[in-house]
């Protein structure tokens, strides 16, 4: 069973919105367990201090044993990477914190582990994860995305590791779900 | 006198390395009340975290009134932009958690106030706060950034605020010290 049978933590880190969601594996047992929206407010410094207080709360609520955030590598501008960064630095220091190893998915594995398909629209995403995870209501679309970084984590298996990107899609696509008609 | 009375802590941050200094004003009477350097060891998150907690522990011991940091705009890729953005969400989010007021400084206004040249060397910047503030010895370059970003501050009275970056500079130099000689 390995690495999927964790409680996991996704972030989708905002400097004024972040989503984030508790997912207990093992996967084909999949559920969430909380997941929401932080909308923060105030100054830079302000809205990232609330950050990481509100990230805080959730590790000693929900003990998370490891947390998933996204790998963004391009696509961003400097000023937008920079900010990106902020958000991640805030989360990243109370992750630390409490000794938690952190796991990082580009948007595009994210996308092809919970789609079947590494360019899903954001609406192809928050019908994947309310399928996946049997939720009553579409979540919103940053919560989605730290749904989608949780269950991509439980996907990501010992044995998964060890195959190409393209194999393990389509592995999670016969198992368990059939690709969404876009 | 205005905002040129206060204690401020100058951070230079970085996620591997960040300089710190604590500088007691007003402006004439300046005076470096500690600086240093921190080496960071270990994962991100644990660098971020060491980051955030060795902030705490100066903010605690020094109580200064405000935050200076460093704005960087341009001459830095993607990459290199988050990067940096980390490890300033790490130290934003904890003196936000302090409701400490940040300050703003891109690299050039700092080396103008302190060097009386937007384009100061490193050496220049390394000469010119040891000299300003009475130093024994050269502080390192990391820690001279965060030293002179505390003096830029101590330089922004209200009444230079109103005024355009190159006049200030010109009070500057005039005021008290020299322009080096490059």
């Amino acid at each position: 069973m390995g690495n999927n049978a964790v409680r996991v933590l996704g972030v989708d880190p905002g400097t004024r919105v972040s989503g984030w969601a508790v997912v207990q594996g093992p996967l084909r047992d999949a559920r969430a367990v909380a997941h929401g929206v932080w909308h923060l407010r105030g100054s830079l410094s302000a809205r990232l201090a609330e950050l990481a207080r509100r990230l805080e709360a959730v590790l000693t609520e929900f003990s998370p044993q490891l947390v998933a955030l996204e790998r963004n590598f391009s696509g961003e501008n400097v000023q937008s990477a920079l900010r990106l960064g902020e958000a991640r630095g805030a989360i990243l220091a109370a992750v630390g914190g409490h000794g938690l190893p952190v796991v990082e998915y580009t948007p595009a594995t994210v996308k092809l582990a919970v789609a079947g398909n590494g360019r899903a629209s954001k609406e192809q995403i928050q019908a994947m994860v309310a399928r996946l995870l049997s939720l009553p209501d579409l979540p919103s679309s940053d919560a989605a995305d730290a749904l989608a970084l949780a269950l991509c984590h439980l996907q990501t298996s010992p044995f998964a590791q060890k195959l190409p990107q393209s194999v393990r899609g389509l592995l999670w696509r016969r198992g368990r779900i059939k690709r969404m008609r876009s």
